[in-house]
Protein backbone atom coordinates (compact mmCIF):
# COMPACT_ATOMS: atom_id res chain seq x y z
CA UNK A 1 0.00 0.00 0.00
CA UNK A 2 1.72 2.73 -1.11
CA UNK A 3 -0.72 5.79 -0.19
CA UNK A 4 -1.32 6.26 3.53
CA UNK A 5 -4.85 7.25 3.21
CA UNK A 6 -5.96 3.66 1.70
CA UNK A 7 -4.32 2.19 4.17
CA UNK A 8 -7.12 3.04 7.04
CA UNK A 9 -9.12 0.30 7.36
CA UNK A 10 -12.06 -0.36 10.20
CA UNK A 11 -13.01 -3.37 12.46
CA UNK A 12 -16.57 -4.11 13.81
CA UNK A 13 -15.27 -5.33 17.33
CA UNK A 14 -18.59 -7.62 18.28
CA UNK A 15 -18.14 -8.50 22.23
CA UNK A 16 -21.09 -10.90 23.59
CA UNK A 17 -22.55 -12.72 26.02
CA UNK A 18 -24.22 -16.28 24.73
CA UNK A 19 -27.44 -17.13 26.38
CA UNK A 20 -27.99 -20.92 26.98
CA UNK A 21 -30.30 -21.05 24.07
CA UNK A 22 -28.45 -22.85 21.36
CA UNK A 23 -30.86 -24.17 19.02
CA UNK A 24 -30.11 -22.56 15.69
CA UNK A 25 -27.34 -20.77 16.87
CA UNK A 26 -24.07 -22.29 15.63
CA UNK A 27 -25.60 -22.93 11.85
CA UNK A 28 -26.46 -19.07 11.92
CA UNK A 29 -23.33 -17.97 13.06
CA UNK A 30 -21.25 -19.81 10.58
CA UNK A 31 -24.07 -18.70 7.48
CA UNK A 32 -22.95 -15.22 8.66
CA UNK A 33 -19.61 -15.51 8.87
CA UNK A 34 -19.72 -17.26 5.41
CA UNK A 35 -21.91 -14.67 4.48
CA UNK A 36 -20.18 -11.62 5.59
CA UNK A 37 -16.86 -12.87 3.79
CA UNK A 38 -18.80 -13.11 0.62
CA UNK A 39 -19.57 -8.95 0.99
CA UNK A 40 -17.48 -6.44 -0.98
CA UNK A 41 -15.18 -5.27 0.87
CA UNK A 42 -14.78 -7.17 3.63
CA UNK A 43 -10.91 -8.32 4.51
CA UNK A 44 -11.56 -10.43 7.51
CA UNK A 45 -12.81 -12.01 10.23
CA UNK A 46 -11.45 -13.86 13.86
CA UNK A 47 -13.61 -15.19 16.39
CA UNK A 48 -12.84 -16.05 19.99
CA UNK A 49 -15.37 -17.65 22.56
CA UNK A 50 -14.41 -18.61 26.31
CA UNK A 51 -16.20 -21.39 28.02
CA UNK A 52 -18.55 -19.46 29.79
CA UNK A 53 -20.03 -18.01 27.09
CA UNK A 54 -18.29 -14.28 26.38
CA UNK A 55 -17.25 -13.89 23.17
CA UNK A 56 -15.57 -11.40 20.73
CA UNK A 57 -15.55 -11.32 16.83
CA UNK A 58 -13.68 -8.85 15.06
CA UNK A 59 -14.48 -8.31 11.41
CA UNK A 60 -12.24 -6.12 9.22
CA UNK A 61 -13.96 -3.69 6.60
CA UNK A 62 -12.27 -1.38 4.18
CA UNK A 63 -15.19 1.22 4.35
CA UNK A 64 -17.82 2.42 6.77
CA UNK A 65 -20.07 2.07 3.79
CA UNK A 66 -19.47 -1.73 3.48
CA UNK A 67 -20.30 -2.11 7.25
CA UNK A 68 -23.46 -0.22 6.52
CA UNK A 69 -24.58 -2.43 3.61
CA UNK A 70 -23.86 -5.60 5.64
CA UNK A 71 -25.31 -4.20 8.49
CA UNK A 72 -28.72 -3.89 6.34
CA UNK A 73 -27.97 -7.25 4.56
CA UNK A 74 -31.48 -9.22 4.68
CA UNK A 75 -30.53 -12.07 6.06
CA UNK A 76 -28.04 -10.58 8.45
CA UNK A 77 -31.18 -8.03 9.75
CA UNK A 78 -32.78 -11.96 10.40
CA UNK A 79 -29.97 -12.94 12.29
CA UNK A 80 -29.97 -9.50 14.62
CA UNK A 81 -33.28 -9.84 15.29
CA UNK A 82 -33.16 -13.61 16.51
CA UNK A 83 -29.92 -12.82 18.18
CA UNK A 84 -31.87 -10.48 20.53
CA UNK A 85 -34.76 -12.49 21.01
CA UNK A 86 -32.84 -15.56 21.85
CA UNK A 87 -29.04 -16.29 22.06
CA UNK A 88 -27.48 -13.45 23.31
CA UNK A 89 -28.37 -11.79 26.67
CA UNK A 90 -26.01 -8.90 25.89
CA UNK A 91 -23.74 -7.52 23.33
CA UNK A 92 -21.65 -4.06 22.40
CA UNK A 93 -20.94 -3.59 18.92
CA UNK A 94 -17.96 -0.80 18.38
CA UNK A 95 -16.95 0.62 14.95
CA UNK A 96 -13.20 1.24 15.04
CA UNK A 97 -11.04 2.94 12.71
CA UNK A 98 -7.57 1.26 12.24
CA UNK A 99 -4.68 4.09 12.46
CA UNK A 100 -1.62 1.95 13.04
CA UNK A 101 -0.83 -1.43 12.70
CA UNK A 102 2.31 -3.50 13.70
CA UNK A 103 3.44 -6.83 13.47
CA UNK A 104 5.56 -9.42 14.97
CA UNK A 105 8.14 -10.83 13.39
CA UNK A 106 8.07 -7.29 10.74
CA UNK A 107 6.28 -8.35 7.00
CA UNK B 1 -21.03 11.52 28.25
CA UNK B 2 -22.55 15.02 27.21
CA UNK B 3 -20.06 15.88 24.65
CA UNK B 4 -20.03 14.03 21.69
CA UNK B 5 -16.10 14.51 21.09
CA UNK B 6 -15.10 12.94 24.48
CA UNK B 7 -17.42 9.93 23.77
CA UNK B 8 -14.52 9.02 21.27
CA UNK B 9 -11.83 6.30 23.05
CA UNK B 10 -9.56 4.10 21.40
CA UNK B 11 -8.75 0.36 21.70
CA UNK B 12 -5.77 -1.47 21.02
CA UNK B 13 -6.38 -4.81 19.32
CA UNK B 14 -3.54 -7.29 20.36
CA UNK B 15 -4.12 -10.94 18.10
CA UNK B 16 -0.94 -13.15 18.80
CA UNK B 17 0.06 -16.54 18.19
CA UNK B 18 1.44 -18.51 21.26
CA UNK B 19 5.02 -20.39 21.01
CA UNK B 20 4.44 -23.86 22.90
CA UNK B 21 6.44 -21.56 25.75
CA UNK B 22 4.84 -21.74 28.71
CA UNK B 23 7.62 -20.70 31.48
CA UNK B 24 7.19 -17.50 32.63
CA UNK B 25 4.07 -16.94 30.45
CA UNK B 26 0.77 -16.59 32.81
CA UNK B 27 2.91 -14.85 35.48
CA UNK B 28 3.51 -12.02 33.27
CA UNK B 29 0.36 -11.70 31.37
CA UNK B 30 -1.33 -11.48 34.55
CA UNK B 31 0.98 -9.14 35.86
CA UNK B 32 0.75 -7.00 33.02
CA UNK B 33 -2.56 -6.82 33.15
CA UNK B 34 -2.84 -5.82 36.45
CA UNK B 35 -0.56 -3.03 35.67
CA UNK B 36 -1.96 -1.96 32.12
CA UNK B 37 -5.17 -1.44 34.34
CA UNK B 38 -3.30 1.05 37.16
CA UNK B 39 -2.39 2.84 34.04
CA UNK B 40 -3.78 6.38 33.52
CA UNK B 41 -6.69 6.67 30.82
CA UNK B 42 -7.45 2.92 31.25
CA UNK B 43 -11.33 2.09 30.85
CA UNK B 44 -11.22 -1.56 30.19
CA UNK B 45 -9.73 -4.77 28.80
CA UNK B 46 -11.02 -8.05 27.41
CA UNK B 47 -9.09 -11.35 26.61
CA UNK B 48 -9.40 -14.40 24.44
CA UNK B 49 -7.98 -17.99 23.36
CA UNK B 50 -9.04 -20.55 21.93
CA UNK B 51 -6.86 -24.33 22.97
CA UNK B 52 -4.78 -24.30 19.58
CA UNK B 53 -2.91 -20.97 20.70
CA UNK B 54 -4.43 -18.10 19.01
CA UNK B 55 -5.99 -15.14 20.85
CA UNK B 56 -6.94 -11.26 21.16
CA UNK B 57 -6.47 -8.86 23.89
CA UNK B 58 -9.07 -6.07 23.61
CA UNK B 59 -7.55 -3.28 25.56
CA UNK B 60 -9.29 0.46 25.78
CA UNK B 61 -7.81 4.01 26.64
CA UNK B 62 -8.90 7.44 26.45
CA UNK B 63 -6.47 8.76 24.55
CA UNK B 64 -3.59 7.79 21.77
CA UNK B 65 -1.31 9.53 24.42
CA UNK B 66 -2.43 6.95 27.22
CA UNK B 67 -1.51 4.22 24.71
CA UNK B 68 1.75 5.67 24.22
CA UNK B 69 2.75 6.01 27.52
CA UNK B 70 1.68 2.54 28.40
CA UNK B 71 3.73 1.44 25.63
CA UNK B 72 6.96 2.82 26.53
CA UNK B 73 6.71 1.32 30.45
CA UNK B 74 9.45 0.21 31.40
CA UNK B 75 8.17 -3.54 32.91
CA UNK B 76 5.93 -3.65 29.59
CA UNK B 77 8.83 -2.91 27.15
CA UNK B 78 10.86 -5.71 29.58
CA UNK B 79 7.67 -8.10 28.60
CA UNK B 80 7.42 -6.97 25.51
CA UNK B 81 11.18 -8.12 24.41
CA UNK B 82 10.28 -11.49 26.26
CA UNK B 83 7.42 -11.72 24.58
CA UNK B 84 8.69 -11.76 20.72
CA UNK B 85 11.83 -13.88 22.09
CA UNK B 86 9.86 -16.83 23.77
CA UNK B 87 6.02 -16.52 23.81
CA UNK B 88 4.82 -15.82 20.96
CA UNK B 89 5.22 -16.50 17.36
CA UNK B 90 3.39 -13.95 15.75
CA UNK B 91 1.08 -10.95 16.85
CA UNK B 92 -0.28 -8.18 15.11
CA UNK B 93 -1.09 -5.04 17.36
CA UNK B 94 -3.88 -2.63 15.83
CA UNK B 95 -4.46 0.93 17.07
CA UNK B 96 -8.22 2.13 16.58
CA UNK B 97 -10.43 4.93 17.25
CA UNK B 98 -13.75 3.91 18.46
CA UNK B 99 -16.15 5.90 16.31
CA UNK B 100 -19.34 4.22 17.37
CA UNK B 101 -21.30 2.44 20.05
CA UNK B 102 -23.90 0.18 20.38
CA UNK B 103 -25.31 -1.80 23.12
CA UNK B 104 -27.69 -4.28 23.69
CA UNK B 105 -30.03 -4.43 25.93
CA UNK B 106 -29.63 -0.09 25.03
CA UNK B 107 -28.22 1.16 28.25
Amino acid sequence: MTDPEKSHYYAVIFRSRRTEVEAGYTAMAARMEQRARQQPGFPGIASFRDPEGTGVTISYWESRDAIRVWKQDPEHLTAQELGKDNWYSEYTVEIAKIESVYHFPPA
